[in-house]
């Protein structure tokens, strides 16, 4: 364990410098003015919760926590995700007597990372919970609000994938008869290893007619159709209310104009756990990771006492500014310069300035070493020294 | 070491509910807009840092800190406070290219407490660092914008009184002859035990017109008179060179205008372990603790390899949000209660509404179990059931 330098930061932490630190703010506040507007109400949670309670709710892999001790003994984890801990906030008596609850949130999580370069450890989200609600206008809701908050963000060029963990669960256990099996293709797709599926799946001790169903299954992506295609799958009633659900929740979406948005995807698999149906991803632009994703945890809340099924959805704050890109906002910064003899002129003329909505550095010129490299970033410099003033 | 409840939180960790949330929000959106308007720029950083880095540069008790190990071996503490953070960053090359720099951070701070009922071990500061300005013009604006902000946030009722750790520690070495020595003084004037420091310095072996002076010394506390009276106090030039910048300070604050928010109190003495010269504390109304903080503190930056002056200050936004008093805004949120027959109804009413600004939960009425209850909260609901329409 080498000495650190000074300046050195935790693996996956970062700074956030101004720039990027106005344009996430910026959409930061554009996404939650939109989320407000849906009746949704900002609640905040400790970033400290107990690894035995939030921690293990979390679908978070254990390596990823970080943990440490507290003065009691107990294991505390620093959030791992917002769904847990606003399950937990929910279920407690204040905020449950409103039901459909609908909880919004902003806030930074934490995932431990095992190399450099790779992943932040620290990262925004900002998200909705909607508890109480197991009706498919909630699941309609979360993708409509989903693309609004990201057409308000500025985002044009993206697609949410709908798929339903429900549907994929009960066709694989009917065809492969036991979880075992069923995890085992999960995970190829999750990891969207479809050449790996498929060679696993001829490996199986299937009927040619059962393998060629798992098969087919993986082509199950694309427009509305992609819901009818899959209603051939099946052999019995197996997974057909899961279909009509989907049906539904499509017609609902075109009632909400969002159409052009979606796509559907029978074959998504989220690393989250507790996704109980529907559940959806977005993806835009260049950006190769989901900038945001979401579904329905029908069995979460009952782990906090409180049998209700929910919905909801977070998004990636840094993924979605990367898709968005950098507002090219110029630094609108004045800067007024002075020296003593001038202080209250340089004082009323900043106060002026401000007055009308202006940003204004007012800096004592003594304690300027170098003038020219200190006004370099200012939009207008004005000076204020000796007997006279001039405009920069 | 007893089961927890799946509804507990760790010790000193709280919710954030949507009345307390908002209220805050409103109070760091006028104090960030502010802030902006001296030509502050915000950053952020993790919440995690190194201890061998920040954290041992962090003026807080060990016992206060949240520690942890990361996977590389190196013990990783949550920030307990902001100043050492924004100076490393600082002390990076990007930032150190425009000096003197102004930054302001919105941030969670995080401190361990050893009983419940105690003080939170998780609160937002808002604050700002003028870093490689030396000048009296920096701390002028600091107590400056201190004011303005407090202002801009609606509170009326504060007082920053203004000390001088430079002044303090000069006249007591002057007098005492040793840290040792003064800094048994320096933790009475800490705890404000006036009577407590009298009785210490009666038992000290000095003349008793040292002992006078020390004990004149605790009623340094008042207006602008109150520098004068420090001088009547020194023996010889020790400590007149803090005094004539107190002077030029107070100077400075008339000429913004901000006189009658200060008080001079050179008793005042910092938990924070770095500063240099001028300090102040803002209390404000019935809260017994003050409600923001801040100095010079121009031995900081060179712990991360720059050689440079600085000062700034904080506010803790839980205190200065109970100061302030919640903001006693009714929910105007709206509800529209539908059926699937007239969904499309109750969507595009919602879209108008929302389109005027509008927060309005458009909520399907089949997943309602109570309707009296779900609705009581709203500001006006809407029925779209059936074939009629009603307003409740």
């Amino acid at each position: 364990m080498s000495k650190l330098f000074m300046f050195e930061k935790p693996l996956g932490m970062r700074d956030t410098l101004p720039r990027l630190y106005e344009t996430k703010a910026a959409a930061r506040d554009k996404i939650s003015t939109e989320i407000k507007k849906w009746g949704y109400q900002f609640i905040e949670t400790p970033a400290l919760e107990y690894y035995e309670t939030v921690g293990e709710a979390s679908a978070i892999l254990d390596q990823q926590l970080f943990k440490l001790l507290d003065q009691q003994g107990h294991t505390l984890v620093l959030r791992p995700d917002m769904t847990a801990p606003i399950a937990r906030a929910a279920a407690s008596k204040i905020l449950k007597e409103q039901v459909p609850l609908r909880l919004a949130y902003s806030a930074n999580v934490y995932r431990a990372q095992q190399r450099e370069g790779g992943r932040p450890a620290e990262f925004e989200q900002i998200g909705i919970e909607c508890i109480g609600n197991g009706s498919i206008s909630a699941d309609a809701e979360m993708i409509t609000l989903m693309a609004d908050v990201l057409l308000a963000a500025g985002l044009k060029d993206f697609k949410i994938s709908i798929g339903h963990i429900g549907f994929l669960q009960e066709l694989f256990l009917s065809i492969l008869g036991n979880e075992e099996r069923a995890s085992v293709l999960r995970k190829f797709l999750y990891e969207k290893n479809y050449v790996g599926y498929r060679e696993h799946v001829k490996s199986l001790p299937l009927s040619s007619i059962d393998k060629q169903r798992l098969i087919a299954f993986i082509s199950l992506r694309g427009g509305e159709d992609t819901i009818s295609r899959a209603l051939e799958l099946l052999e019995n009633s197996v997974g057909q209310e899961t279909l009509t659900e989907l049906k539904e929740l499509a017609q609902q979406l075109k009632a909400y104009g969002v159409e052009e948005y979606v796509s559907f995807d029978l074959t998504l698999v989220s690393h989250m756990s507790y996704y109980t149906g529907t559940l959806f991803e977005v993806y835009a632009g260049e950006v190769g990771s989901p900038i945001g994703n979401g579904g329905r945890y029908d069995n979460l809340l009952a782990k906090f006492g409180w049998n209700a099924p929910a919905t909801g959805f977070a998004i990636r704050m840094d993924r979605l500014v990367e898709a968005v890109g950098s507002v090219d906002e110029n630094n609108e910064t004045q800067c007024i310069l002075f020296s003593s003899e001038r202080r209250n002129d340089a004082i009323s003329t900043a106060r002026a300035l401000r007055a009308q909505g202006k940003s204004v550095a007012l800096q004592d010129i003594n304690s300027v070493t170098n003038v020219d490299a200190y006004t370099a970033s200012f939009a207008e410099v004005q000076f204020f020294v000796g007997n006279g003033d001039s405009k920069k």
